[in-house]
């Protein structure tokens, strides 16, 4: 990788962090990639970005950009786009130049450390998938992200990238999971808890009672089953919770409509007539700070964890602000060498069942 | 069954509407189940109530409730409790004559119409399925209740009776939900959406497609899959929800920790300085009519389906206001002679299924 070198410890090393950037991606396309890209390379002075996507479009939008940062900031060309609504299949077999695909190439090919990408989850999942391949050892990807709790965030996988998983896969998934909090939050010990129905031995279905048995025998700092509540509110502190995509994206899903009909319950309530309006006038910081704390935007970025190179998916609906959350989740789990220490951690995890 | 009759269109007619009510369960057991009961009793001049539980314990706390309702209230004692963390098959097995027990054997006597219990939920579930039995066409019992929604509210099941749903519970599930929406909304067709991951039909596990399969050929006024967010906030109402109890319960409880946390943030927020306390207090009658749509308590009652009677259970934690809803929630239930309905429907898709 084309990084460059910094001193620590008497030692010279490799401090790289490229990262491309799928520019035409997500709802608003360049609109908010480019200022959230613009962005993050005035925040972080040993950041380096490969905006992907096409040049005619590019060019005159980082004219500006590319005089500011010079050699920090490059396009890659890519003459096509994946849509919000194509398929899978059809954006991995039509879809060879789009700007996901190349910048996913980019992160193969070793030229980019990571990639970010606002576009369609699905064809993301699979492209990212067709092009980096699975990690030895791992047998199913998991989409993970973290959302905002009563004691700041919980992290939560799989949100969706599969089916019926079983418990060997909750079980990889735990191993990956703990690796990209340790980074994320610079927590030694990560708390593991698996999401089920109740938290006696007795409640659950039999994947995620046998994965529990691997869990209690493993390394991972594994407390128990918690349950739904637990994602925003549980009565103790899990930094991690672990479960299938089915479940853990209704979940997900779930609580962002509970938010939602929250806050729309509030705009009716405060719009009701005029003493209410000014009622919400005078409690507008105090609203404010409320949104604050549960900005989902705040909460962008979901690592693709299981493949061969780090792939983070940005809402698709984000605005500038949102989009630059998840570019900082690519720039933490790269200068933290995630790929790396989960390829260590699930080698680790392999021997040590290979000894029992 | 000893109720009483009127006379409607010329024919005198059996609007038996008797209750046994488990006035031990709970949390807080007498404290909320006998102030709710003797408030129901004064809300609906034909609700006959039979308190379950201590005669010694009873007696003098009704006292005055037996004088003024006479002969629409009554105590049947039992001489066990069930513990709220008893384990079902303990409960079963050892507290043959617990209210709880006592007042589901009410419901197959036939000397009450439902039963309402707060009592832990395994052990209720465990009870009500060994006395009661299951309806013949269900193979499985499940959980249903209501919860807020933008549109007013949403009703789901199973919310936890079952894991590992198959297709053919789910479609079971369906046909009894809709039976239930149909009496408390008093709506001709209730429109069911099936939980899943996304609204494309690729979508899901396999036996949500199944599931999906079975409904498109129903009777049901089925409006195919719905991901989380409908059971608080989708984009158009849908009335009942049908998942895996698995899935189903940890949704709710999710929504649950949602609630839980804006609840907590609000408060801190408003609480956080002198400024902050008094627009609280200015908001106050806003705030309060935010909490009061969402009232949890107003949502109180989960009706166990698929049993040969009808049993409702209230949350543990439940104050004497959402007792009251549970038992109201028995009451229209069989005011609208619920399982009747649900018997003549199951038979109904059975019989539709052979002629196909």
């Amino acid at each position: 990788m084309s990084g460059f070198f910094i001193r620590a410890f008497g030692v010279f090393v490799d401090v790289s962090l490229i990262i491309s950037i799928d520019a035409m991606g997500g709802d608003h396309g360049t609109r908010t990639t480019i200022p959230a890209a613009l962005d993050c390379l005035r925040n972080n002075p040993n950041l380096q970005l490969i905006l992907v996507g096409d040049e005619q479009v590019l060019m005159p939008l980082l004219e500006q950009g590319l005089l500011e940062f010079k050699d920090r900031l490059s396009i890659q060309h890519a003459s096509q786009c994946v849509a919000m609504d194509e398929s899978p299949a059809k954006a991995l077999k039509n879809k060879k130049d789009s700007s996901m695909r190349v910048a996913i190439n980019l992160v193969r090919e070793g030229r980019a450390d990571a990639c970010v990408s606002a576009g369609n989850t699905g064809a993301l999942m699979a492209t990212a998938r067709f092009v980096l391949k699975m990690m030895p050892g791992i047998d199913r990807p998991a989409i993970m992200s973290s959302m905002p709790s009563i004691f700041g965030h919980t992290h939560v996988l799989d949100l969706g990238a599969n089916v019926d998983s079983s418990a060997e896969n909750l079980f990889q998934f735990a191993v990956m999971g703990t690796e990209v909090v340790k980074a994320l939050e610079n927590t030694a010990s990560p708390k593991v808890g698996l999401l089920n129905i109740g938290e006696e031995d007795t409640k659950g279905n039999e994947q995620v009672k046998s994965a529990a048995k691997l869990l209690e025998n493993s390394h991972l700092n594994y407390i128990g089953y918690v349950e739904g509540n637990s994602l925003n509110a549980g009565d103790e502190k899990v930094d991690l919770i672990v479960c299938d995509g089915f479940v853990g994206n209704i979940a997900l899903k779930s609580i962002e409509g509970a938010a939602k009909m929250i806050t729309s319950i509030m705009k009716e309530s405060f719009a009701k007539n005029a003493l209410t309006k000014v009622v919400a006038l005078m409690a507008y910081p105090v609203l404010k700070a409320i949104k604050d704390r549960i900005d989902p935007r705040l909460h962008n970025g979901a690592s693709f964890l299981g493949l061969k190179g780090l792939v983070i998916k940005s809402h698709g609906g984000a605005d500038a602000l949102a989009f630059k959350t998840a570019i900082h989740v690519a720039e933490v789990e790269v200068e933290k060498n995630v790929i790396q220490k989960i390829s260590e951690q699930v080698e680790h995890a392999l021997s040590r069942r290979e000894n029992v």
